[in-house]
């Protein structure tokens, strides 16, 4: 909730968030998360066990090997020209060129990106790493970078997962990984955007790539945000002269800057709308009979949401089974083992192959978090949703922030793994939901996957029009001599399957490199033609050249 | 509420709105509104001519002449080569030469466009006006403009008031003006959309401004309406491929459409959220003792407004003297004649001449309503404002609609004037009001009005970053040689006076020719290229060539 610069020493080189916070199998073979950033830290999961060997044919017994560490052999030299690092050291900017600081910026987080690390390493990563720590020091490295003609790549928190970080390979230039995680003070205020990787991820990031926090219902996305952001281009400063809620002065500017993913130039300065921490906040969640009535319910809630406007965030619906039992088991009700009792012992009509939990979260004054709990619950009972408790829906925020953490033990014991998000008109969530999840397990199958997958989705927003849905997908890839690319294939047919479904190319992870490749389907030959305009009129030389969208 | 095509033969040829609705002073001399149209209709106003009078000096003896019909002789001869003729018939598409037809769409209804109509003719106007009835006869009609290289003006419902739609009179190719008011489908539902304009005005309109309802509160403005748009360029089609609430892949090319002014392209398809009608509507209005007091109530309001986004869709404040008393008088409160008995008796504390008015009205289901009333007039207590009733607010509400036909009543007398608008931070707000209707008197001074003018404003819609202002400015403009130059000047400097005071250009009027001159101002030059790129990408023969904006 606050602005924090990024502290590389905390994080882990090769994996999700902090060196502390982890899943591992204790001495007595318990799963357990490490550390204490978390409210899960210490507490032992007793079914985890059972339900990874189950769900992916995992065996404790056959573990992975990785890298303990960098080996700074394996890294690509730099290569910067001495005249530029004259210039450079003459603006008394920081910078480095040390292997560990390079490879940190040389990725985001995609599943392909982790598996280099851990087992090899980027054909090409940056030459070196500034750290500006005001908007004239960015000026002054882009000035350098057109002066020496040298690439720059803006980083911010590095949580990308759209390949958006990767250096292109073919790049011959002196790539400069431009850090700006240090340029945000810290601040006593709550913006109310959280986005999963909040801890992680920066506001020039946000903007950069049009994010969505989990608590937009309340505080709205990156762009409901934003009263003012300043960019520095190779073509020289783009801002407007004021800072007002709204105006009609031909397109809106701040929309070409935003979701430009590091193409154009580096945002310097942002005003964002901020508020008061709110006074008072109550979880809660409810168990559906099945994921039908449970997006039904979301429909209902998201048309009346604008009367409940002051105090619910959130809505996640996590689905379990869902037309593919039994071979699918959700990997969240793992985490619910309060939740299966309650529900086993007391409402046995449930089937809990089928079944599906949405999570709450009501922030606000106390009298309307009370009356909108009120009002959600009505709504739930009468699509048949059982409430669940305040701690199981306090468990289902804090996975989302935990779920990332999750993939790396799956690295450990060959099973790879990935989540993928769409938005999508109403109308359309359960085919798209449906046809999405079979398509996975129908891909796997054909690509001699010999273990069933795991193959869900949840509804993490909600909007008047339509929904946000992550999928998870993860296999085990034994007998897979290529697992990554037999995943990308996999992935890739899964998005071809959701644009087939009216779903778009993404509803807030952006395009990057890893979906640029449906960027002229998304937004039509023109479309991208007018960001292409807009591209090299801004960076004629293609300063800001991590080759992202076009 | 709902959209209908443009009937042009109930429309005034030289004055806004319908033939039958006018300010007329009755044989007793009584100002009175005709026709049925209103709910102001036939009500006779019985404190108007002496307002009108005392504030602008005018004399009902002093009456000016304007032309009773279009002089065809006058109107420039429409050139239009016999190939593209040719070609146009053979697509079966509707048009016409008729120097009726040409005139009425060669102008929106500024202050000086209103005045040539009145008192001599436009030197450029356009040659021929066709009526597409579908997107395919749109694309038609671009592609034998590319062919012929002609120049295209779209036109909606010519309630521009920037100069978008005045024909460029250096334009040396035929103009095509492509009315596509027709295109509309009526329809049951409401969209919430409520502009002041909404009668007349159209949905491509909307979204080529930037559009703004007065019910924006509950709907939205038009970004936040829109689903879907479709948009129709020299270089193809333009849109994306999903119906998704929100997506992030790149900048979001539908705020490269809007807000473009018809510089780009001819919007045809939008898809836009309906809601059904609300349940419940009930007006309000408080009486602030001062501007200053009702616009930190409004503050107040909006921050919490969230809270009431349920039902509150609108708060004008109008504002009295502020300030610049006791030359000028609101000209609103002539119509609030209830009101001010009831001030004058009950709260004699109030001085007339500063105090203001707030008009409110709440839809949604009943019990919101009553409870999001109670709640605003709880606050507004707090700030010295006393209930003023429904009947009062409802006044103020349809007053915004026959605002409009104030002027036409002016110019029979010797009186011109504008409305014109911006946005401003909650903290400019009081400065920038003070401040721009003190310049406005004082250039007034200067440039040798002998009467002293109107010169108020009220808040119109509010924001949690900020409000919407509108200013008021009228005067007299007897002994003035050439009135439209100097009012001209003035409304240039109040909004140089704007834009030093952190106001924008613009808040939903948009930018047109009007106001281009400060565009690089108001979105740097870098935003301004920008701009520039994309229109040279999508129409490189500037086929789109009203010349608005760049």
């Amino acid at each position: 909730m606050f602005f924090f610069p990024l502290r590389q020493e905390l994080l882990k080189w090769n994996g999700w968030g902090y060196n502390d916070s982890k899943f591992i199998f204790n001495k007595k073979g318990q799963a357990e998360f490490t550390g204490k950033r978390y409210r899960l830290g210490g507490m032992v999961l007793p079914t985890f066990k059972e339900w990874i060997e189950k769900t992916f044919g995992a065996s404790l017994e056959h573990k992975t090997t990785s890298r303990a560490s960098l080996n700074v052999n394996d890294v690509p030299p730099s290569i910067v020209n001495e005249e530029f690092l004259q210039d450079l050291r003459a603006t008394k900017i920081s910078y480095s060129q040390d292997a560990e600081d390079r490879v940190f910026r040389a990725h985001g987080h995609c599943l392909h990106e982790i598996f280099v690390l851990r087992e090899g390493m980027f054909k090409r990563i940056p030459d070196i790493v500034v750290w500006p720590v005001c908007h004239e020091d960015v000026v002054k490295i882009v000035e350098l970078a057109c002066k020496h003609n040298l690439c720059i790549i803006p980083f911010g928190g590095g949580t990308s997962v759209s390949s958006a970080l990767e250096c292109p390979e073919e790049e011959k230039r002196t790539i400069v990984s431009l850090d700006t995680s240090q340029m945000l003070a810290e601040s006593g205020f709550c913006t109310g955007h959280e986005p999963d990787s909040m801890e992680f991820s920066s506001l020039g990031g946000w903007v950069a790539t049009r994010a969505s926090g989990m608590k937009k219902n309340i505080y709205g996305n990156i762009e409901d945000l934003v009263i003012h952001i300043k960019m520095v281009t190779p073509r020289g400063i783009v801002e407007k002269n004021c800072q007002v809620p709204r105006m009609s002065t031909g397109p809106d500017i701040h929309h070409f800057i935003m979701g430009s993913e590091g193409t154009l130039g580096v945002v310097t300065e942002v005003t964002i709308k901020i508020r008061p921490v709110p006074e008072y906040q109550k979880y809660g969640s409810v168990v559906f009979p099945n994921f039908e009535r449970g997006v039904a319910c979301l429909r209902e809630v998201a048309k009346i949401l604008r009367a409940l406007f002051a105090s619910i965030c959130l809505f996640l619906l996590f689905a379990k089974g869902h037309a593919l039992k039994p071979q699918v088991a959700s990997i969240f009700t793992s985490f619910l083992d309060g939740l299966k009792k309650f529900y086993i012992t007391k409402f046995k009509g449930f089937d809990p192959n089928i079944l599906c939990v949405a999570t709450l979260l009501f922030e606000g004054d106390r009298e309307k978090v009370l009356q909108h709990e009120k009002q959600v619950y009505d709504i739930a009972t009468k699509f048949g949703g059982l409430a669940a408790g305040e701690d199981n829906g306090q468990r289902g925020y804090m996975l989302t922030f935990v779920i990332a953490y999750l993939r790396d033990l799956g690295l450990d014991y060959y099973v790879i793994g990935e989540s993928f998000e769409t938005s999508v008109p109403w109308d359309r969530v359960l085919d798209l939901c449906r046809n999405v999840k079979e398509r996975i397990v129908r891909e796997c199958k054909e690509k001699g996957v010999q273990f069933a997958p795991l193959s869900t989705c949840r509804v993490t927003q909600t909007y008047d029009a339509g929904a946000c849905v992550y999928f998870y997908f993860a296999f085990n890839y034994r007998g897979i001599s290529d697992p990554i690319h037999v995943y990308e294939q996999i992935e890739r047919a899964a998005r071809e399957e959701i644009l087939a479904n009216g779903g778009s190319l993404s509803h807030h992870h952006g395009v990057g490199k890893l979906r640029k490749r449906w960027m002229k389907e998304s937004i039509s030959d023109v479309g991208l033609g007018m960001l292409r305009s807009v591209k090299e009129y801004v960076d004629p030389n293609n300063i800001f050249g991590n080759k992202n969208l076009l």
